[in-house]
């Protein structure tokens, strides 16, 4: 299957294609030079087999997890970078999950001040929600990807292949972000978690869900309106994700539990309650409400006296309430539960 | 006099006008939340002149020099953004040299991916150079320039008065990339340069550069071609700065004698040494030619073996060569005097 995204001034396409991976060069001239950035945690084995095939390449790891999106990873990258002697006619590839997406993207926008860049997303949080939008970005201390900018891979690989090594808990996490994406916009998704075979329809729920992403980005690239949708479940989740350190639960556990407050139908919320669970995904995390609250007032949504949240009517319609700090702070004192 | 600048995707005004700092409420809605980044080398009386005109605003002071255009440099700027509660509503104010506009720049164009940004230039270097073009960076290292983006500003404020406590060889120093701009494509900024009163024109100086400039980067904003012959000198000019370790000599002094080693006609090449000498400025610097060659071949201009290299064939007249490093070497080995 293929997709291709057509925003602004860039037009690139995103394969998903089981074993893509192994004939690398149907898709990219693998003659050219390729600095592959990627973690400790991505197996040696897919490590190889991309090194492989592109000869003129150089592999460039980090520690896995949010602490490398650091502004002193993003240097050493560089650093790196400077060393391979990377020019802007070379090529960098991020090989791994949503932390490589987003910090090879930043990379890769601002070294040089732009150079080639290839995303190979290999869990689902990023082959669903980081592989399409452009956004790249990096963490200032707790404060998640307040540095960063609107920069496009040209290609974009999806083999769902490389999910077989990744763990339950891992798979599920990166899931909510389909769900979310069922939730706001496309409630045919949603029907399909509601199932007890969800699992089976993995490349069908990655595909409806880039093609909803896809619709919403080439209607709204730089987030004026329609975009901060997607932004569901994550006032709250990030705030919940920064306290916790960005540790204890997965980005996608912190949008679970984040949708939870701004669902109006309860019903719905005790359907969605019901998915999580069934996934295996925490609803409800213990935390100190001032301190989650002074996150969320640093979220980019967040203005002087407001935030716009996302709220969900029905499944597949979602609106954009500008709420003032208070009554989101009086949410979230209500338990969600 | 106002220019506007009309580039993809985004248009804005350069305005020069003597005193226009005076009456800002004429240009800017003062009221307005601004976040001024400045030096400690910037005049405390032009800085308190600004902030008594915009009531909501901060001022954040750096280092003057090179030095400040470091990662940490910008990691703490862009903190202090977020201690500001920055958000994309309000703007980033640059107010200083061109260090302060390239990292402002970069700070602007990377916090929360991307906010508003005004540059107040108060050099001649920052007004004819970096207040067009968008090209905004820091340094990695002694490697100048090799991590920003292209962002433009949304307001360039040029008010002559600002000069007035700059000192001569500051002034003078900036005017080489005025000097530059009638060498590749404007003989009538050249013909004044040659003048002994030249001086006495630096409002048409600035204009007619800013022009030319303004020019280039509407016909080729990303550096395809033709906004490549703004490198001229640059090469080995970067090199020079970054052998001194950006410190003894000034930006415009060290493009000023890597321009002497690409001017093809001997009796231009004496002119300019001559034009050099009467601005007060250096036209030989002792190097070490190994170590200068290295940080030549870091250049962002730079490709595995050859590098792209501006050469003057006559005032106003420009091109492009594609040269083998080691042809650029031999260049470096021959003292151009």
């Amino acid at each position: 299957m293929k997709l291709t995204v057509d925003v602004k001034h860039k037009t690139y396409d995103i394969i998903l294609e089981r074993g893509c991976l192994k004939t690398l060069d149907t898709y990219i001239d693998t003659t050219k030079r390729y600095f592959i950035l990627t973690d400790t945690n991505i197996p040696q084995s897919l490590i190889d087999e991309v090194v492989a095939q592109c000869p003129n390449s150089t592999v460039y790891k980090v520690a896995p997890g949010e602490q490398s999106k650091s502004i002193q990873t993003f240097e050493d990258v560089c650093q790196a970078c400077l060393d391979f002697h990377m020019s802007r006619k070379d090529t960098l590839i991020a090989l791994g999950g949503g932390v490589i997406g987003d910090l090879g993207g930043f990379v890769a926008a601002s070294y040089m001040r732009g150079i080639p860049f290839i995303s190979i997303p290999t869990t689902t949080l990023s082959q669903i929600d980081s592989s399409i939008g452009g956004k790249t970005a990096i963490n200032l201390g707790k404060v998640k990807n307040i540095i960063g900018s609107f920069y496009h891979p040209d290609l974009v690989l999806i083999d769902f292949d490389t999910l077989a090594t990744l763990p339950k808990r891992h798979i599920q996490s990166g899931l909510v972000e389909a769900l979310k994406a069922g939730l706001i916009h496309d409630k045919s998704i949603y029907e399909i978690f509601k199932q007890d075979d969800y699992e089976d329809h993995l490349d069908e729920i990655v595909y409806k869900a880039l093609c909803m992403k896809k619709w919403v980005v080439e209607e709204d690239e730089k987030e004026v309106g329609l975009r901060k949708t997607l932004n569901f479940g994550h006032s709250i989740g990030h705030g919940i994700e920064a306290y916790y350190n960005l540790e204890t639960y997965y980005h996608g556990e912190c949008v679970g539990m984040g949708m939870l407050y701004f669902l109006d139908d309860d019903e719905v919320k005790k359907e969605v309650i019901k998915i999580l669970e069934k996934m295996g995904l925490p609803t409800h995390a213990d935390l100190d409400i001032d301190k989650v609250f002074d996150y969320i007032t640093m979220d980019k949504k967040a203005h002087a006296d407001t935030i716009s949240i996302v709220k969900v009517r029905e499944p597949g319609k979602s609106y954009i309430e500008e709420m003032s700090l208070s009554e989101v702070k009086a949410i979230l004192e209500r338990n969600p539960l």
